[in-house]
């Protein structure tokens, strides 16, 4: 049942609304053993913090996480490790005026359809601000990562905001390239073209979307579980749970359709017996069958423009009637930025309990 | 734990390889009084079944379904429904050159990587003959589906193979129009163009990508679990799973990247208090945070060239050393006209699935 | 996966340990429109609570839980519903000298040997204070319950505490009669055997074990699934994770090995056409073939004498090395009292999971 | 979800009905590389067959179990095992008398409530024919519980039925030994006193219960998952699963109650620094917090006399009118024998299943 909890083994259950008390989970089937690193985890929820730069919502939250359990003498335990980040600046007042009317496009019409209520304060558990818990739950995962495969590496980045795509997407670049400006795109130009776009689209009350292109290096061959669990399949889930996800693609994806497979294949070469082979080209992504070859695993993820125009739009409210909203509430013009770090915490909690649920395949 | 079982509580577990003994599979959660159309599910069978037509594999097989529990008297009793259907025309000594030779793009050197040895033959479980067991648990899904929402109609067609992309793309069609041609694409105009493009490339020892859209109508709205089982995640992981699917996408999909938030929002309007509210545009897909809003679901999966080319190809084998491997096993050319009635069996076991979760989420 | 999380739909996931910074846990899948009654839910816990009575331990702990998320204007939002308990009177410094040495009977060598480390101050997460989670989440389940079935009602009590048994076990007695005594007995008479029995231990430095009888009434035939799922294997497994608890039995039990077929059947007769039939003895203890018929569920939990004892033992240390121990911390010398809440808490969480899950049975 | 599945990694799903086609099962999660002896796996299926000597019931059928999948050169390649055993010896005839008269303590009632319907034929899904495939399965799992844990043994046998107790209940006994009556009892004495008395019983038409020891050797410490995943809720669980089961306890079980703490520690003693210590006593049953010690793991299971007697009893039918039910069925008048190796079945397999899942518990 996947309801509030991702995993399988590795396993996060969160809980928290937008204007609520706080926003938390429990993680659960972390191994023991991992020294952990919190200011790295502190570091990667400030990659997600509102207010972080221009091209962001101005809600001011410092997203301190506070861990309840399952560490001691900084050690992983073995044991649940639940967390809290308390919310601090809500301003429910500005969404007084949508208790009754359904934002369009937002998931106020379904929540209520399917709780028959729900909490309309900033959008409530659909609020993007449950993403804290995932952001917490991947840079936890990421160090298990780390400790059983040293060489690995998560490369995530903006590669397309609006119709401005960057060059050299789907290479792996590190964090500093990365983080050199607000828009998180390793192209610096392409991303000065992309901060200009969201700083117009922003002026105009309007929200523009784009793709985040993650590439995992470091990855042995043999993760992921055939049929149902391909590796493939259980990011593509992980990765569209994620707020204002639309799509998902791995190696060539969409574009693969339009190829012949003798363009396609990944021939592969011997570098000396017993070794592992070299493959020519990584069309797969990385991913052959549903299981990792032990090439870059290359993912992209197609987020739409945020739904939350400063504009008077038509809908209707929950008696049934015409209606028209004016938003109030604070923002981001374009999502992308600040979708980098769950991009990656998604990966690696995925990556993290392929890992583990793979120490059972063979006797 | 997804590994061989799909599904939370409407559940198929199946089992199986290419040139085994069967392929059969358990599908447990079938609610009980249910009158089972056996007819209509060997159809299914028949439509994904090899040797259909000039563009498809000349494997032969039957392919008929024996029911082995969970119906009395032609009715469902809630018990688990257990099936088998035989492998007839194994050719395995065609594949006994691939005993210790990796095909590549394959999931050989994965497979042999994660368990340490694999069934060489006819890609053994990596096979889509283990699609057969889709075809069974979702043409049964379809029948709870139609029972509990009788409006409810799946329609998937090829919308694309290689760069021949049909018009149209994203409405609702009937069987008789899709089913008009072998390729299953209701623009008969590029249906006759896929057609060629495929037979062509067939001449040339090669294979061509494509998409398969599906519009499913008559699903109310409140299906989906937030965060983590939003109905499109579901759906993804669903679509990913099946052999050769590279991408996902809903309502406006990767092409919503490059739009505004004004051009994308899906205004309502009143069709009267307590009414259902008419949306104006679809551009969600019909799922708004990650709930059905009653409108058509859209979605879209890109399958990638079949990786098996009848030329030689440059490889390695499980000693590590180069190997030259040509392929002799029967294969489809293009994958698209067979995979839609998969992708119809995964669209209707996740949406029985989540109609059945929906159950629990009120008083 | 059933490591800190329980329950198919209902699920409670548990966090914290004996001296860390709290205990808390998530509850998912509660349904939404349920107007929580807190103050029900924190006498729960005060029943739970260390230090109620002479025949407790002496930790002192308020135990006040603090609620989250998932609730809005006092009503269940269908969203995960966070909690925490802040740990207040930790005496870690009491454990220092368990810091190498294991406990014999505890879980200290056993957790050592899987994580390769352990908490040892205060037993960590093997600690009973972990049971917290479980009353919160049973007393909300118990709510729900009741808005689903207003006639359920559970039954907990001490029916044994050494060799001191009660007259009248099985039946179902009102919360007022088994609270008017410290023991949580219904038969004053036994209770205060019962009660002087403990105290007299106590001051031996020993301890004594019992068996808590539940009876739940109110809940419809249909209940609990099949084969795996049997509603009193789902029970079994819930009482047999709580702490000290060594045997679970339902309806006549081990008693009912000595007996004939003949004794033991339950007969029924007619209440008139369409109404639900009579039980005329209730052997099964409202359970046949692993789903409830109607009648009051009867079940009893055997509880272990706690293994801390308050004079020197003989173990060994982390290091193999023989060690003799003289425990220094607070326990109760019988559990049998604080027992009953959780009882309770685990016999709703069950059932209200097979509630939701029965809502799937049928089209 | 656990309607007809068992277990987290390694899974068993199982189907069929008493009077159906077949019944079966796939078994998940085996790990690659084991080398399956077929033999051993019919033989545990013979001694759960049927019509095995003059104290089982009469019907015969021969119970060859057919695997259809996993296994390539008879060693299995971590794909998912399909199996049928074809049901032969049907008379559903016998039955139709019983299709609108409900069997009193039988899954008669409560099937009819939960499913709107039932197969009345030899009790449909709820006859014990469907620990067929728990057999299978546990056979299998033992095979790979050796290939990890060459000292793994499980015994299991009769240790009382009805008022007839062995001597030297909990000690682990070789399967010659327990074979060497009809009854599976290792005391020869007891054994000949039990036989007699199923065969009086038999001849006065009623039947008989009785308790299933189970004693696991060569179980390493640190198997079980701490808190709701308990090794013994997990044994639980499974045992109580099994048709007619009654009651569970490991360790001293019920009898513990009636003891003081100081009686029942398992003091430990030094072997050598860096060896396992000694544990003087074993009343922890092997299992201490949920988790092995390393010690013998001792359980008992309590099977009630099956409720099928050869004479007239009062119930109702389906019309809710009373009724008369003379049974013609053939039946166990004790289950005791055949449930022995259900016992050994459950056991292994969810031993095997916290083997595999132990291997996440560190990094």
């Amino acid at each position: 049942m996947s309801i509030n909890t991702f995993g399988n083994i590795y396993r996060l259950t969160s809980f928290g609304e937008s204007h609520g008390v706080a926003i938390g989970g429990v993680i659960d089937g972390m191994p023991s053993g991992v020294a952990l690193d919190t200011d790295a985890i502190q570091r990667q929820l400030d990659r997600r913090r509102p207010g972080q730069s221009a091209i962001t919502t101005a809600r001011s939250e410092t997203d301190r996480v506070e861990f309840l359990s399952g560490i001691m003498d900084g050690v992983t335990t073995g044991t649940p490790i639940g967390f809290v980040v308390r919310n601090a600046d809500h301003h429910s007042s500005d969404y007084e005026n949508m208790r009754h009317v359904f934002r369009p496009s937002h998931a106020d019409y379904t929540y209520n359809n399917k709780y028959g209520l729900r909490d309309h304060r900033g959008g409530g558990r659909s609020s993007a601000r449950e993403t804290i818990a995932r952001v917490v739950g991947g840079a936890v995962a990421m160090q298990a990562l780390h400790a059983i495969y040293p060489g690995v590496a998560v490369s995530a980045y903006t590669s397309r905001v609006g119709d401005v795509a960057m060059n050299g997407d789907g290479a792996w670049y590190g964090l500093d390239l990365i983080d050199s400006n607000d828009v998180r795109c390793p192209d610096s130009v392409a991303a000065e073209d992309m901060r200009r776009l969201i700083l117009d689209v922003k002026k105009q009350g309007d929200t523009v979307g784009g793709i985040v292109t993650a590439v995992v290096r470091g990855i042995p061959a043999g993760l992921g579980e055939p049929v149902f669990g391909k590796l493939h399949a259980m990011l593509a889930a992980a990765m569209l749970s994620i707020n204002a996800a639309k799509g998902f693609e791995y190696g060539m994806g969409f574009a693969g359709c339009c190829r012949r497979g003798s363009e396609m294949i990944d021939s592969m070469e011997s570098r000396g017996t017993g070794e592992r082979p070299r493959f020519l080209s990584n069309n797969s992504g990385g991913i052959q069958g549903g299981i990792s070859n032990g090439e870059d695993i290359v993912m992209r993820v197609a987020f739409k423009p945020v739904a939350t125009l400063l504009s008077e739009v038509a809908t209707v409210d929950d008696s049934g009637a015409d209606a028209v909203l004016h938003a109030r509430g604070r923002h981001d013009p374009c999502v992308l930025p600040r979708a980098v770090p769950i991009v990656e915490a998604m990966a690696a909690m995925t990556l993290l309990d392929a890992a583990l649920l793979n120490r059972a395949a063979r006797i």
